[in-house]
């Protein structure tokens, strides 16, 4: 026990000996507007090789059902965007605007969103502010349906921001969560009582994307799906928005959560391919809480390897290295870089991208 | 290029070359019913060997949802019924009764219809036709309940006409069509910008079953999806209704649209050998709109080879050429050409059975 | 023919013979509440080697949507139950108390629901006696919401009997039923024109466990699909409701009805195998009416040494045989033995538990 404390306490197991170690070229964490980013600056400040980068994760923007808890963050946010105070729709929409200003600043080309589902029910500016209004000052406690519409109204204003500033937005779809509400009361929420939901998701989502392409508004995009049955779906939906200029604007992201396991992986490998452009992959991406999780790229990668060696020997793909070399080191990591257009400086890294949602 | 236009030029790379080259037997094009059937006049008199017959898709007539179009619609019906005006629903079946037994004099025994799920709302004959009424005579716009009523009512009568002139039907099922609006407005319908859809399939089917069932007019009928996730639902409803007098009266067709890749036609064959009779199967169709899509047969045979012949290897399935060889002979061409009651004139064409939606 | 028939009256292929056989060490009946379990009196007086144990199904008792059949199931409990008449709801509560407690004393452990999916709308105690009065007195037919409220009601109690008792509630998800009335009215339910449904699982189920857990009425449960689609949603879903003190509390079921095929079974393990703990799995059940579906544990068995090999083989799982002969093992028999506290008083019976619908 001690001689493995004295070994955990070498500097090559700090987070940046393990950043160094698996030669990570950058990575991005997740962050709540109200987010103060303190970490990056002192990150940026310390010189380490791994480019590390925020991600702008307004989850709570959406969560007008749940009154006190998006109150007290508006106070939260109120002070992060230097507000006098955020007492309407369009106060929320400044503060968030300013938040989204400053993470640019601080290098975010990224956001992200855990929805159960795409909401595309859009209310007027009239009825989103009514609805604002009647929780920040009369503690109403909105039912599914106004939920559901202020929801898709801020999915919309979170378009249009993505978009206007260039970002890549990505979208993770399925979980059902909190299932437990006696674990949740004692432990809180994200503590290992959500799991795999399956609500209809094609419809929903094509009328949200539509809706951001009809308004010049739809920004990169990577849709990710918890729920094994969403693959095709979601690998031909992104055929309906390309633009043509962008390579691989909208992109079927990789097996996430319970599917990054070797069969959820070739599944989403094997879905993109039949119906999509697996040349165009942007690959790994993981969202484990734990620097522990890197080996999971190289998991990730040697499954590529393997669904693509087998398809050689079994002559469906040409044994060409000319050809499928290239194709493997794009997905595992050229095309991410080009695709978010990362300043990777990569002196003597090698290539791994990944997302972390805490620095230790 | 002008080497390769003078090879094209050739007679058989032309349209009747290339089926004569793939020996194709016979052909279905896909037709609206207001559709004139003048190319099929022309196909019969050039005395070509491949038999190629129209198939009935009344799609337009489901679609009163969008009364501009279902109007002009009406009129071009109109007039290729021989109608004096379509001002009431009674016209409009007499109308399509008329289109009908004329598709069927041009040699025609299939319809097909294209649905995002089945209708099992059944409105009564006045509310229908009170409906149509308003929408013929009154601009009116039916909402979403109202268009799900009278496409209830009008695949109710299809199915009767069809049952009653012993036609096949076909559904392809969850389809979701026109996602980008910008598209569309430039483009007009069928793209490029239709996906996967994921409704749920298996009750409003069940319920469209069972009242053509209760109404002695349940025809033969060929079940398509386009989500794989639907084909375990699929491959067992067809069990709940064939009749124990026509062999494989309710077909679970052939992996279709995104599904018609290798790993679409192995789940579906693999979803009707577990839960069905694959001995009764009708194979492969393809509706892709090009003469360049007949190599598709060869691919689906070589696919179904392949999957039985690997059973065999593992021992799953007796190594016994007299009982598989004819299963596969079957399944490629003898179970259709009895199932549709095909005069296929073979002569020295080999089989193959097709369908193609334009005749070029 | 009379040979066969000289040798299915020999004594090793009666029902008894058969169980001996296949070294049954114990089966479970499915049984009504208002059945008598005469059989069960007489079997546990012949001596008979196998355990054979009732399990509670109540499913009637949720039928209130057919309210003929429903008033005449409660005349058939009234006398079942030895009560002087069922009025009300709370002498159906009583009823059913009594039936719950003389079959626990017939070594009953066991109860099992067939629900097309669960019903998380639960209501009043006084809306569900005002219900129950209006179809127990007044002929009323309920329509599918106060349907769906009854069953909840009723749902909620039986979790809270099986969790008094230590029993284990077996739930079996997504069939859809009497799909063809033609044939329903000829020859009644349950004659073959069942099939895969294809309902939304996840929210329903997540809220009624989260009741049960809430209330401290949480019994050990086994989640049965029929739908492969379903897979990979419960085998996430049982990892919301683990205790920490039963070792497999929720268990995700094996292949079911029309999963229990190869295929089906393999993903069910391997959905299992990724997402939850395959060494406490209890392993296969067959609920087929037949001594004949013994071979299916045997076929069950296969299959699942063959998975395991392939994956050592394939250097995925170690190839060691004192870590996975024990596996393999648990799964087969002492598993099921010690989740259900059976008394198997195994003698020279080898492993084999099954569930049959009827005692022939």
């Amino acid at each position: 026990m001690e001689q493995a404390n004295a070994l955990l306490n070498q500097p090559e197991f700090s987070a940046q000996g393990i950043l160094r170690k698996f030669k990570v070229a950058a990575l991005c964490t997740t962050d709540d507007p109200a987010d103060d980013l303190a970490h990056h600056k002192a990150i940026r400040e310390s010189g380490a090789a791994t480019r590390v980068y925020p991600a702008f994760r307004p989850d709570k923007a959406l969560a007008i059902h749940t009154p006190v808890e998006f109150n007290l963050w508006l106070d939260r946010l109120t002070l992060a965007a230097e507000m006098d105070i955020i007492s309407s729709l369009p106060d929320l929409l400044e503060a968030l605007t300013r938040r989204h200003t400053f993470f640019h600043s601080m290098g975010c080309r990224l956001s992200d969103h855990g929805l159960p589902h795409c909401y595309a029910d859009f209310p007027t500016e009239v009825a989103a502010s009514s609805l604002f209004n009647k929780v920040r000052h009369n503690k109403h406690k909105p039912g599914p349906d106004e939920h559901a519409q202020f929801a898709a109204y801020m999915m919309l204003f979170f378009g249009k921001l993505d978009a206007s500033r260039g970002w890549t937005k990505q979208i993770h779809l399925g979980a059902l969560r909190n299932t437990n509400t006696r674990a949740f009361q004692a432990l809180g929420p994200d503590t290992g009582y959500d799991s795999i939901g399956d609500y209809p998701q094609a419809e929903p989502l094509a009328k949200y994307l539509d809706k951001l392409e009809q308004e010049n508004a739809l920004p990169k995009l990577i849709l990710y799906n918890v729920n094994p049955v969403d693959n095709y779906a979601l690998s031909t939906m992104i055929g309906n928005f390309q633009d043509g200029v962008t390579p691989g604007k909208i992109q079927f992201g990789s097996g996430w959560w319970y599917l990054d396991a070797k069969d959820g992986i070739e599944w989403q490998l094997n879905a993109l391919s039949n119906n999509g452009l697996l040349s165009r992959f942007i690959g790994m991406l993981t969202d484990s809480r734990s620097f522990m999780s890197f080996p999971r790229h190289e998991y990730f990668r040697r499954i590529l390897c393997n669904l693509l060696g087998s398809e050689i020997e079994r002559g469906e793909l040409p044994g060409d290295d000319a050809l499928i070399g290239p194709l493997i080191e794009n997905i595992c990591f050229n095309n991410v870089v080009d695709y978010l257009g990362l300043d990777v400086g990569l002196g003597d890294l090698s290539p791994q991208i990944s997302q972390i949602t805490q620095i230790g």
